[in-house]
């Protein structure tokens, strides 16, 4: 019997004092990026050089699009040269919600034209893992053009 | 009138080439990070340095509930001294599929009991931005104690 593939990512705060004064490190499981700093002021004012859940989100999302693309154009054929992915994530600080989620994309594409460009960028919002795990919660929105 | 109070944050990644034997680079908004790579190798095997959608969710989730149940038990007035989070989220890479994320908690807070400790951070996962981000997709476990 094969045995069900899964894969499990680990992340560890340490968080010290109340939301409005304290603060919190994050550290990676995979230790790719050194331990780094986050807090509520800079999550709802200027990040100042921080980071937020939100922004992290937004990668996720962006590095995942990314590599749902990728295998959506391969399928057909016709795998990108380049692909640039980026993600907007809006945060709600009065409700205290994440209310959306825009992917922009623009592709270097050879011999694709622009419709099925389009149908394989669609198709890729569809399977894509971090973008089915906040649909219905969050308003996702894609915008893709060639380059 | 008073505005609506939302903030923006946002990530890119170029993406270069097929799924299995490309690459991408990601780029925080903030510039809190320098730029960092992700490959799907990394996501589904070993992340050999590297980090992965997952990762970036786990750490998402870790400091936003953090952040939640600071200001939970701050409205308590029992701040905590210290909360040590941990988010482990589960990718299942034949569904393509973010199965589960499991937070778990321990808390230094002064002056209170186990099960306030507990109600307040249940409390915390209700109210959690991005845990209510990702609800009814992916399933979510906590686990509280104090330390």
């Amino acid at each position: 019997m094969n045995p069900r593939m899964t894969v499990t990512r680990k992340a560890d705060v340490v968080w010290e004092k109340d939301l409005a004064h304290g603060n919190g490190r994050v550290k990676l499981g995979s230790n790719a990026i050194p331990e780094f700093p986050v807090t509520w002021a800079s999550r709802i004012e200027q990040p100042g050089g921080k980071t937020s859940p939100e922004e992290l989100l937004a990668a996720a999302q962006a590095a995942c699009y990314a590599m749902a693309l990728s295998a959506t154009l391969a399928r057909r054929n016709k795998p990108p040269e380049k692909l640039n992915v980026s993600a907007e994530c809006t945060f709600d600080d009065k409700a205290l919600k994440v209310t959306t989620m825009s992917i922009n994309v623009t592709g270097k594409v050879p011999g694709v034209e622009k419709s099925e460009f389009e149908t394989a960028a669609n198709e890729a919002e569809k399977i894509c893992p971090v973008a089915n795990a906040i649909r219905n919660n969050v308003k996702i929105t894609l915008s893709a053009s060639l380059s």
